[in-house]
Order: structure tokens, then C-alpha cells, then sequence
């Protein structure tokens, strides 16, 4: 008789670091490693770290093995979720048209998904976290970057050759900032973690006021990060708020611009600048007005990610589920 | 033993007028036959309207209507397409909550489908027409608005309330004109036909130049119009030219949204304007390198759609198709 699955491993795999855990049917995380990452090494030296950090889940729970669906793996595209090929990430040099996928269940005996961050974090929330019960989830991750994933009907929408979806790069303002992509005016340039240090110390340069920003910053403009700014509001700063404010009022237009194009039942946000953001979910809300032709818009929730750094692994492990 | 459904009776509902139309399952029209719309009557002289047009298609080809796979409907939004239910069109105001489907439905005892002409071009264009073959078509109609569909696997997205997919007021400037929807920037603003008028207006307005432009508009600036715009740049001239590839690079800055939010297989360009705009495909297609994340849009065609003012009936029938 077969075993019964109820497990999954999720891998999760970034620029510095390969993190692994195993998840349980239900998206908790029962058990979670991480190795260091050589992602500027050799393409075997970058699978050893991957064999390693999936080794350590194993070693830790042998039990689990015979009730895994599968090994589930999210990495920094451009990919291909229908083949698990890695083609040419920026921040993971040691991999070009590498076949993850099929080296993982070669190695293992088990079958292997691979797809971007953003479409399994969304998967994650859509079948375990915040999106359960919504048809269409929309999530965006924001941080450093600002990412986002597509579910429909509980499948992740990959689009003609599985780049969908990179809403962190919809323009807001064709004449705005450049944007690390090379576009102007992306979301991603105007609202992600880096803008908002940038519109922090633009305002501070152009009317130096007695922000708390300057002063954690150690009176040095160009020390003042993200972190600063957030940490500046925490302590009840105003101009740290007014940056805030600014950034919902960016993140409003473009869930406006998702909104008319796509009408999802639910915005779920995750990343690690979500907790700070949640805050001024309701400036969203009211500024959507503004920014919607879908007069209905006002009923569909924003809300906070299930998981937060954990998004990668449980998201991972989504891949696998039936 | 049933008959052999292979025809569908498409209806397309309009502020003046409604065309009704006998279709075949391989979308060609057969007959199509028009009444005027009394958009601003009682309800019931609305729906009167409806059901003159549709008995006009029964007294030509009566032998057709054993064969009916059921009538199908394109009306101005919103509207619920699941009910069926015409919710309050601001250019059809005869009918607020209005079950159109149900009428149909109750007067002909058919099975009727209704939707927005934008989701219904779509759909007819992806079964029959430019974008057979293809996975997931993005339709847009380019005329006095920009109109949008989305067909993914053969079946329109409709989004949570059957919204979408109003891709005509996604912004790509929040600084911009203001739109008639209130936003600021949508493309329709920047792109459509009163923003190539408006745009040429100015340009004339800014540099008084020897445009042709002005003598087919009589020599007053006020007359100007996209069919000026149009004419003076079949009759060679290079202001025109200007305004319309200017067009084009606009529409080249939305293309790269819609592209890297949801890579489509093809886009697909219906109504009034698409055929003048056809010759600027290769220009979008350039612009596309400076607006896409997605490096592969190169390889998503632009084409022009396969019906021009008969859209709305071809889309209207293929609402019934199986």
C-alpha cells in the first residue's frame, strides 16, 4: 500500500542563502534549515548547498520521506516553471539554463516544482494563508524589491512563457524615476524599500527639519534607510508618516491600475516592509477612489500576509500540493 | 432527436442603435440586420428595441432557428454577466438593474448570454478570428475609448464581479489629463481617439506649421478631429505622422504593463482606430524594448483583429458557442 502524503519540502533559494523546511498539508511549517548559498560558485557548487539544506530536512525528520509529495523549490527568476529550468538570474550567477528541477529528482527519487518567489508565496497564501477562500488572489511582496503572483482557482497564473506575473514593474509615471529593470516610473522605483529612504531624504534636503529620520540616520543623509524612516514613524516622527503616507497613496494608484485590469477578490501583501505598510491599508482604501473605474473596488479587502519570512518555504512546499 | 445546434444569434447593444446578427459556429455572419436604440426611454421600449432586432434575424432566415444554440448579447457596462443583469450603463439609461438575460430568455425561450463588447470581441477574436491558436489572447479596442478583454484557455476573465478587464484606465502617468473616468493618465486619456485630436490640436496650436491638418479642418483649430488626424497622415503629412507615432509609443508604454503583468500570447487590436494604428505595430514593437521587464515580448505578436465594425455581433454570438 502506498503512504499516505501528507508532507511537502519547501525550498527556498535566494542570493545568499538555501533555505529548506518541511510543511505539513495544512501550511505549517513543522521544521526549517538554511546553508549558506555560493551563488557566485560553480553550478555544483550552488546544487551542493541546494542537496545539503534539502539532506539537513531529512536527517532531521527521516520519518517524513515516505509521506513527501514532493520537493517544491522557489528561486529568483527568469525560469521555467513547466520544465524547472533556472535560466539567467541576476543575483544567482553560478546557474544558466540549469535544470534544477530535474537534477533535484534525479538526486532524490522525488518529484521536483520549481517557480518564482512572488507566484509561490502567493500560492502559499491563496490555499493556506490570507487569500483562503478568495477565487482570485492578488499578492505583492514589498521590500527591497516589490513582487507579485497571480492565483486563479487555486493555480498560479504564469502567463505565455511563465513571467507573469511582475506587477512590481507595471509604470505608474512613464516620465518617473528609472527603475532598477530599466523602465521609468515602475511601483517597484517609486514605493519599494529604496524609494522610500530616497523620498525621505529628498524631503529632508530640500527643508531640513528636526526629523527623529536625521537623527538614527547619525545626523548622515546618506545613512538614513528604509529601516531609519520606519523606525523614525514607530517613534511618532511626522515627516517619516507624511513618506508613508506618500508611499500608500503610489501603491494605491497601481492597485487601482490591478483592479481595473484584473478585479482580484483579495490583495494580500506579504514581504518584509507589509507589517509597517499594514498600517495605512485604510489610506489605500480611501485613495482608491480616486484611482478605480470599478466603483465596486471598495469591497475588496487588503490584508496582511499568513507568513512573512517564512513566505519562501511555505510557498515552496505549495508547489506540491494536490 | 434534438436538432444540430450550429448557429448562434448575437445581439449587439449600442447608445443609438442595436444590430442583431445570424452567426455559424465557424463565426461567419450570415445575416445582420440593425434597429435604433431608444437609449433614453422607458425600459420596455428599450427591450422592445431588442426584441425587433432579434425577430428581424427570425423573419429573414427562419429556417435557423431550430438549429440556435441560443442568443447571445453585448451591452455597455456595467453588468453582471453571470445574471445577466444590466446594471446602470451611463449610455444606456433606459435600463438600470434590468435582467436582460431573463427577458430574452422569458420572449424567445433560448438560452441567452450577456457580457461587455469589449469581453465579447475578445472572445469572438480568440474562437474565430486573430487570435486563434493562442492560449491566452489580450484583446483591445481602440476607438473613442480603449476597450479590453481577456481570454485565457478559451474563456473570457471576468474578474470577482465580471469588471474586468478595463485596461483602458490602467494609468501610466497619475500626473496626466484627467479621463472621463475621473482618473488621471489611463491610457485611454493619452491614446484614443479625442487624445490624437487634442494631441495634434496642440502641437498646431504650440508651432503654427503648414499641416494639412488644419486646411481639412477648414482652417479652424477646433475642428480637428481623429478623422483629420487620419486623413492628413494618409495624405502624407508628417505632423500627423508625429501625432500618431506618438500614439504609438504611448500605447507601447501600456503594452509593456499588460505584457509583464501577464504575458500574453498575442495582443489583439479591434475597433475604429486598430486598422490606421496596424501600420504602427513595428514602432510599438521597438518601444517595447525600453518598457518590458520580460525580454521575450519581442516574440508576442500584435495583430489586427479580424472584425471591424461587426465585432460586437461576432462577439455577442460566440457568448452562446460551446
Amino acid at each position: 500500500m502506498d503512504a499516505v502524503q501528507t508532507f511537502a519540502l519547501g525550498v527556498d533559494i535566494g542570493g545568499t542563502k538555501v533555505a529548506a523546511g518541511l510543511v505539513d498539508f495544512n501550511g505549517t511549517i513543522l521544521f526549517q534549515t538554511r546553508v549558506p548559498m555560493p551563488a557566485r560558485g560553480s553550478a555544483a557548487e550552488g546544487f551542493a548547498a541546494v542537496q545539503a539544506a534539502i539532506d539537513a530536512v531529512f536527517a532531521a525528520r527521516p520519518e517524513s520521506r515516505a509521506n513527501l509529495a514532493g520537493i517544491g523549490i522557489c528561486a529568483p527568476g527568469p525560469l521555467d516553471p513547466k520544465t524547472g529550468v533556472i535560466l539567467n538570474p541576476p543575483n544567482v550567477p553560478c546557474w544558466r539554463n540549469f535544470p534544477l528541477a530535474a537534477e533535484v529528482q534525479r538526486v532524490f527519487g522525488l518529484s521536483a516544482h520549481v517557480d518564482n518567489d512572488g507566484n509561490a508565496a502567493a500560492l502559499a497564501e491563496a490555499i493556506w494563508g490570507a487569500g483562503v477562500g478568495h477565487k482570485n488572489v492578488f499578492y505583492a511582496t514589498l521590500g527591497t524589491g516589490i513582487g507579485t503572483g497571480i492565483v486563479v482557482d487555486g493555480r498560479i497564473y504564469h502567463g505565455r512563457t511563465g513571467s507573469a506575473a511582475e506587477g512590481g514593474h507595471v509604470t505608474i509615471d512613464y516620465h518617473g524615476p528609472v527603475c532598477g529593470c530599466g523602465k521609468r516610473g515602475c511601483i517597484e522605483a517609486l514605493a519599494a524599500g529604496p524609494a522610500i529612504a530616497r523620498r525621505a531624504q529628498e524631503r529632508i534636503a530640500a527643508a531640513p527639519s528636526p526629523s527623529k529620520i536625521m537623527a538614527l540616520a547619525g545626523g548622515n543623509l546618506d545613512a538614513v534607510t528604509t529601516e531609519t524612516v520606519a523606525e523614525a514613524f514607530r517613534q511618532g516622527d511626522s515627516l517619516a508618516a507624511e513618506v508613508l503616507q506618500e508611499t500608500a497613496d503610489l501603491l494605491a494608484v497601481w492597485a487601482g491600475n490591478i483592479i481595473d485590469l484584473l478585479e482580484p477578490d483579495v490583495f494580500v501583501f506579504g514581504g518584509g516592509l507589509a507589517p509597517l505598510m499594514s498600517g495605512f491599508f485604510p489610506r489605500i482604501g480611501e485613495q482608491l477612489v480616486s484611482w478605480c473605474v470599478n466603483q465596486r473596488f471598495a469591497e475588496i479587502p487588503m490584508v496582511l500576509a499568513k507568513y512573512g519570512p517564512d513566505a519562501g518555504i511555505a510557498g515552496a512546499a505549495a508547489l506540491c500540493c494536490p
